[in-house]
């Protein structure tokens, strides 16, 4: 194992440590590194606090400030954050207004989230509330979660309900925004290689030098399918026609992909025929284009290239985009594309000023 | 080979054509991708120009737009983009207050943008100048170089020229400022893994699996010797030891790198002892952790613990910090430390805002 590290039990807490050094404008360390919290509060609003396994940065601690998040709970690589760090978050960042918990649907997050969540209702003024994140169309179930996992779509669910957040919106509404956010998002990854766990030493899994894994999770874990290395204008079209088909699925019977509206579970909040951009044909959409982190910027943005006309032909319009590595898998190569379908609402929020360490603009 | 890509032959156009799509709102390509120019014009101001061989990325067109370049010129991978390129772009974002290009120090780019600048030169109405950028202190000769290599200290050079030409700074002023700025960085990286470039299709050089290239190029070229793998803290102390020590070298005789002052090809423009936070114990520096591609965040967050104390031990104070992939070399494993001496001046350009895909803040 050739890592830029000391031991692999320091890993966590020293690049917790330079993180926050190297941000001290923005974020700031809680006690023993339980958890990343905003140097500069913003007061009264409702707090969004996220966490997970760590080894995915900039995803959460990176998301942390104006804007997005106001706390993020960092668990030991691939490892979710426990009840204790979520608590404390929440007593150090509450401002009386509540609080929102982001939380990638694996089991490990959700259970101690959900202990979290309940606990810190007797100790938070303003409530708690949950949204939960499962925008990987790749597997039903899979080995870390029932259900389909939450993947590089949890960061686009983070930016808008944290714009909203900022705005002032209340908690019962950004629970449900953020619900709506995550049920019109869909993602797909792909991994060329494996990553290595500091404190495990070896790959998470091999592939042959002519193998990739289709459909791959942020941690390593099996997609669809182990399959031959395809061209990127291959990989794209596989990928595009899963993510499309599944809002096809959600949007009924007789539901073309060009057709569809928006997600069923989202189309109580959606905005009137008459007030938005989504509904001028009802397909504009934000395309994330996410690096797992080993793989070569030239290359997403050949994937962007590739992935923005097969959306296209399918009636989609790509009015928003993200190319970087923002959800990773440590060293993984290969990348995700997500797709959120935007209204106006949703598309003003991904828009509003937002300063974090990994993601910033407008300020 | 494993990549996203669909041919060698077609990866830069492809992923430019993504890049330019990707970032509408930013950048424009121009004329059959040759050069990637901004989107909106600052009217008036002198035009910054860089450019290099792809693989880089985000360096150089990753830095295009408000308070940076207005236009890069990319090559093939690891490539120097081509005379006409230069000139093509110098024509077209050309204000009539002149062109200055800021180059790498490589043979192939400093010959190319020299026989550029000279026709540029009857072309362009203000004139044309060029900073050189040489700040790895790794070896003082290469196979790519005659001299030092320029490295990432280069995206120090043109975020600091890029805030002033859009201060309105004229052309000569722009050049001593850029020679300057590149006189007060020292760069120096380690590889932990090479990189294959496209057309090539194997790995650039081999490092056995417990070898480290101290002092890697960011073509993979090599640096000063291959060693053993070593901790985050030994490499740091190796390297943040070759930067200080250069520093103190270029001081002259009697000045250890905690006395010295600025490097001795800036003093000259050095701001007063009057004037600024730089002559408030002389030190204030820009610590950039910069990874090469394939290393995780977690890590370069580690490498920046590790460094940071160790240059503050040496007298230096770190005022600002940037951590992240800039200037890569692909899929390469491993990063380099880039140190800025600031003044007054430099550090106010360098918060100035910057609107690029790559870098952005205050706007």
């Amino acid at each position: 194992m050739k890592k830029l590290i000391n031991s692999p039990a320091d890993v966590l807490t020293e690049s917790l440590a330079g993180f926050a050094a190297a941000h001290a404008d923005i974020v700031t360390l809680g006690e023993n590194g339980a958890f990343v919290r905003r140097a500069t509060p913003t007061p009264g609003k409702v707090a969004i606090i996220s966490g997970g396994g760590s080894g995915h940065e900039p995803l959460h601690a990176g998301f942390v400030g104006l804007g997005m998040l106001d706390a993020a709970c960092p668990g030991q690589v691939f490892t979710s954050p426990t009840p204790d760090q979520m608590i404390a978050a929440a007593q150090a960042v509450d401002q009386g207004a509540g609080v929102l918990f982001v939380v990638k649907n694996y089991e490990g997050d959700k259970m101690n989230f959900e202990m979290a969540s309940e606990m810190a209702a007797d100790i938070v003024a303003g409530g708690t509330a949950t949204v939960i994140t499962d925008d990987d169309v790749a597997v039903e179930k899979s080995t870390w979660s029932i259900g389909r996992r939450g993947v590089a779509g949890t960061m686009v669910v983070e930016k808008i309900v944290g714009a909203a957040a900022e705005e002032g919106m209340a908690l019962a509404d950004l629970a449900a925004l953020g619900t709506r956010v995550n049920a019109a998002t869909r993602s797909m990854g792909v991994a060329l290689s494996s990553c290595i766990v500091p404190a495990a030493g070896t790959p998470t899994f091999t592939l042959a030098d002519d193998e990739m894994e289709m459909g791959v999770g942020i941690h390593g874990e099996p997609g669809r399918r182990r399959v031959k290395t395809m061209t990127a204008d291959e990989i794209t079209e596989e990928m595009i026609a899963a993510i499309t088909g599944d809002f096809a699925e959600s949007a009924g019977a007789g539901g073309g992909a060009g057709e569809a509206q928006v997600a069923a579970t989202a189309a109580a909040e959606a905005a009137p025929a008459t007030s938005g951009p989504a509904t001028d044909g009802g397909d504009e959409v934000l395309l994330l284009v996410n690096g797992f982190g080993g793989t070569p910027l030239m290359e997403l943005y050949l994937m962007y290239h590739a992935a923005r006309p097969r959306l296209e032909a399918r009636g989609f319009r790509v009015v928003r985009s993200l190319v970087g590595n923002y959800v990773t898998s440590l060293e993984m190569a290969g990348c995700s594309l997500t797709v959120t379908r935007l209204d106006a609402e949703t598309t003003r929020l991904w828009d509003a000023p937002v300063k974090t360490a990994g993601l910033r603009w407008g300020v």
